[in-house]
This record gives C-alpha cells, structure tokens and sequence, in this order.
C-alpha cells in the first residue's frame, strides 16, 4: 500500500545533556519516513536545496525511502534547525530557524502520489497541509500533526484541515489548548468532534494515549536507561504508527486489535529514535529489534484478569 | 492479614476550578485506609483534638477502618490543610497548614500494632518515620511515601529510613529528585540500591510504574471526563496496593502477576478518588464498583500478541 509524507526534510544542529551534533539530517518527513520505511513503501515530499547531497540521500534510499519528489530547489539552502535541550528532555529550547528553501515550498505532487491510499500531513503550516490534502483526493486515511505555532495563529486553518483528515497526532498539552479544555478525555472528543475518527495524545516519556470513538487505549513509553537526543520523537511515532497501518491496508482501519499494534509500533520507533542523536539509531535498526521490543513492550503492559473475570 | 497506617489524620480545605469544600475529613492515613479497607483489616495511627468528633469517626468505622490507635489529645487541634489547585491539577498551592496535635506526635503503638505484617508510612518527617518502623519489628512488608519537603531538609533521615522499608511510593519528580539522576529508570535502579526491593512512580494523571528488581510494569491512569479534586490520590493508591498485598499475605510478594493486580488496584482507588472531593466518592464505593473499572482498565490497556509470537 502507498503511504506519502509532506513535511520537512532539514539540517539539524542539536545539544543535549549527552552530547551535540552540528548540520545532521533531520526533518518531520525523514524521521517519518524512515520509521515508516520498516513497515511499507513510503515517499517523501518536500524541498530541498544544493547543500543536500548523496550522504542525505542515501539514509532515505537504504532505507527503501522512495526520494523521487524530494524537489531540488536550485540555489536554495536546505532547512536548518537548531536547538538544545536541557536534562528535562521534553523541551526544546530554539536557537535559530533557517527555512531556506522551504519559505517558498509550494508542494506539487505526481499523479502517482496524489493517488496515494495513505497520507501523513507532517507539522507545516495548515494552509499547506490543506493544499496536499486536497490534492490526494483518493487517500482513504490521512494523518496530520501540528503545533502550538499554528493553534496560536492559524487556529481557522488548522480548524479547516483538521476537518478533513482522519488521524490527529497532537502532544496532550496541545490537545488541551487545541480544545480549549484542561480535562483530556474531553479535549479529545471535542477534536473528533472537529471531524477526525481517530486522536493519538503524544505524551513524551509516559507514552501515548488512543482516542477512538468512546474507544480508550493506552501505552506507556519503553522505559530507557539512555535518552540523547528526542528531536524526531513524535514523527518516528507517527511513522510507526501510519506505516504499520500501511501495510495492512484500509481494511484495517476499523480494527481496534490493528490501531493497537500500530500505536505500540509507534512507540517502538519513537523509543529507538530517542536513544541516539537525529536518525543515527533508526537507520541502522532492524525489523527484529522492532519487533523484539514490541513483545518486550507487550510483556511489561500485561495484566492478569481478576479470579472469575 | 493486618496493616496498619501511620500519618496524619486531618480537615482539609479545598478549592478547585470545579468547587470548594471547607474542613472536610482528610489526610493521607484516613485516604489511605479508606482505600485499604476494600482489601483487609486497616488500623490508623495517628492523633486528633476536641474538633474530630463521631461524623468522622464514622466514615471510618462504616468501612471496617480500625481506630483503636487514633489518639485524641485533650484541647488539641487536628491538623488542617488549606489548598487550592488551578485547571492543570497536578500541583497543589498550600494557603495554611496548622499541624495542631500533629506538631507534638509521638506514635505510641500497642503491641498488637507493632506486630502488624503489613506496614504503611504514610508521608510523615522521616524521623517518626524512623521510629515507628523500628516498633514494627515483625513487618514483612512496609511502604513508605515522602515529599520534596523531606527530600531538600531530611535527606539524611530519610535515607535511613528508606533503608528499612520494602517499597517507596513517590512521584517521579521526587524520585529523580532524590537520586539525583534526570533518567527516571536510573533513578529508581539508585533508590533501589538504598533497600527497597520495589519502588512505584506515581506520575498523576499519567497512570504509575513499577520497579521491581530489573522488572518493569507501568499503567495508565484511569481516563475521567471529571476530576474535582486531586488530594488524596496518592494516597489512596498506597491503600489500593497494600490494602490489595496484605489480603494475600507476605507469601505474594514475589508475584509479578499480583504486584501488577496490586498496581491496578491502586490506580482504580485513586481514580475514585479524585472525581469528588475529599473522602467524599470513597467513602459510598463499592468492593463491585472497584472490579468492574479494574476490569475496563485491564481492557484499555490489553495488547494483542504478534502474530507468531
């Protein structure tokens, strides 16, 4: 099954407690894609300019990453991003943001990719993600993720594309403010509410929380001795998460057994991404080590049922 | 099998965004024996003045709490709290704190007391702590709760103390705080190293974790559209856990699978707890009301094995 992403493909510089790193691969749409990438074919949409070069196409294309509508901006300058954290790793501190060539990004998809059966609206400017979404008018399931920027300023837009896709990835505390509402069981049914069938609440280290309908599902975070660096966290999760969906088809899609599957892989890829700096860890990683943590996950969440239940 | 509690016994003051009540019956040992009284025998220690009077007794007493050992102290004053919390529920803002008879306790136990099997120090100074734990000689099993009061001025007391129980129940801002270590995995790995052979992080509306050894379990709290009033939760997942543990007896304490139950248990007594104020939703629960939201937690959180696993 095809899973498009949009989203940004960036430099990232990045200081953490445990070490720093300067002008590595990163981006919204490649530590998607490459979480995704262990699951289904998946293809990545959005700029980049001349100082992005084999060494950055080869972590997507080892991968599998399909890169043919990664745009080339002639004279551009790639995204850069640079930040730190402190030993409170939920926190992002930015030093500078450079767009770059995504200043000017106006998405412009293949036939191929507008047919595409699952998309994944990366955290870009509302307007934008309305533009792609309006363009791949044959995706049966589309996720989107956003931030506390857009539902400060561009709450409308952001209403209006949130209208229009299935899958909401947001962090509790933008659920919350999204919502307008401090209690998150209701902040999440006032989401689906807006439209979306499906509410995923990122909450960092404890894990994840699924809203479905009146349907709850909830996983804790792989307990890690070791966290360098959690740039990506969120779009590893979502990878997981759409690309184990991916591969199983829209048929899926109803299957609360599936959702929690996808939500455990999601966790997997965010616990793997975490635990080295940008995509080191995730581009080595292997199908067993995923599917190894998943059962390892799966023993440390299992309750025994009550004598007679 | 018998557990006994050592803490306070209190009136509270509390206002919410969702109401205020005054001078309500309050304090950890009466939530957490409130909690326990569902499992087994529960006996309070801990003083009261002229102003504790049969109201309060009774919503002891009509749920089988033991309260032989409650010393009433002539012309004294039981301890009050008044507090108040914001829509973010997790922190307390304390307006007054009047310690009464609590200012002068001297825990005095009989002998049946001290011959308890099941031990709970509620989050008292460290030194009293101490001296109770040392009256219990025969404990097979003590808990312990402190705060980030004792943490910054007793560490010393509190450290030897910890050295002398089974399990630590804190938030995981204090276990970290306490250990000096950011990581929170690492951190209850160092209290362990202290004594205690299981150490639970109470991580509010996130659900808890369990250390046990180098076993893990976490949970997610119990999803509530309603939350009036947070004290007590703590405490009452204390009274869940142990209450549950001292219905099977010392020879269960090796048993993950009842470790887990106990865990679950604790955060469906805290989940009662908070969705009114004070002992107020407790204190009419039922033993059936209890199984039936272990059972639904146990539902949200069960996770389907891969295939060929």
């Amino acid at each position: 099954m095809s899973l498009v992403v949009v989203g940004s493909i960036a430099f990232d510089s990045v200081k953490t407690p445990f070490g720093e790193r300067k002008r590595m691969l990163g981006g919204s749409a490649v530590h998607f894609s490459l979480a995704a990438s262990f699951f289904t074919e998946v293809r990545v949409v959005g700029p980049v300019g001349d100082d992005f070069g084999d060494d950055e196409y080869e972590v997507l294309t080892k991968r599998g990453v399909n890169t043919d509508e990664i745009e080339h901006v002639e004279g551009g300058k790639t995204f850069f991003w640079s930040g730190n954290y402190h030993y409170d790793l939920n926190t992002a501190y930015t030093n500078e943001t450079e767009l770059g060539v995504f200043g000017d990004f106006d998405p412009k998809l293949s036939d191929d990719t507008k047919s595409a059966e699952f998309l994944f609206l990366a955290n870009i400017h509302p307007a934008l993600q309305l533009k792609v979404r309006e363009m791949c008018v044959d995706a049966a399931f589309t996720g989107l993720d956003s931030m506390n920027l857009w539902i400060d300023g561009e709450r409308e837009a952001l209403e209006k594309v949130i209208g229009t896709v299935d899958l909401v990835f947001l962090n509790d505390a933008e659920i919350r403010m999204f919502a307008r509402e401090p209690n998150l069981v209701r902040a999440a049914r006032s989401v689906m509410k807006m439209g979306p069938g499906v509410v995923v609440a990122k909450q960092g280290e404890y894990g994840a929380s699924l809203f479905v309908g009146d349907r709850f599902f909830a996983l804790p975070a792989f307990p890690l001795e070791t966290v360098q660096d959690p740039t990506g966290a969120g779009d590893s999760f979502a990878g997981g998460f759409l690309g184990y969906m991916a591969s199983l088809g829209a048929e899926a899609l109803s299957d609360q057994a599936q959702l929690r599957r996808a939500m455990t892989y999601g966790s997997v890829l965010a616990s793997f991404n975490v635990e080295e700096f940008g995509t080191e860890r995730v581009a080595r990683l292997t199908r067993e080590e995923i599917d190894a943590r998943y059962s390892e996950l799966r023993r440390m969440t299992a309750l025994a049922e009550l004598p007679g239940d």
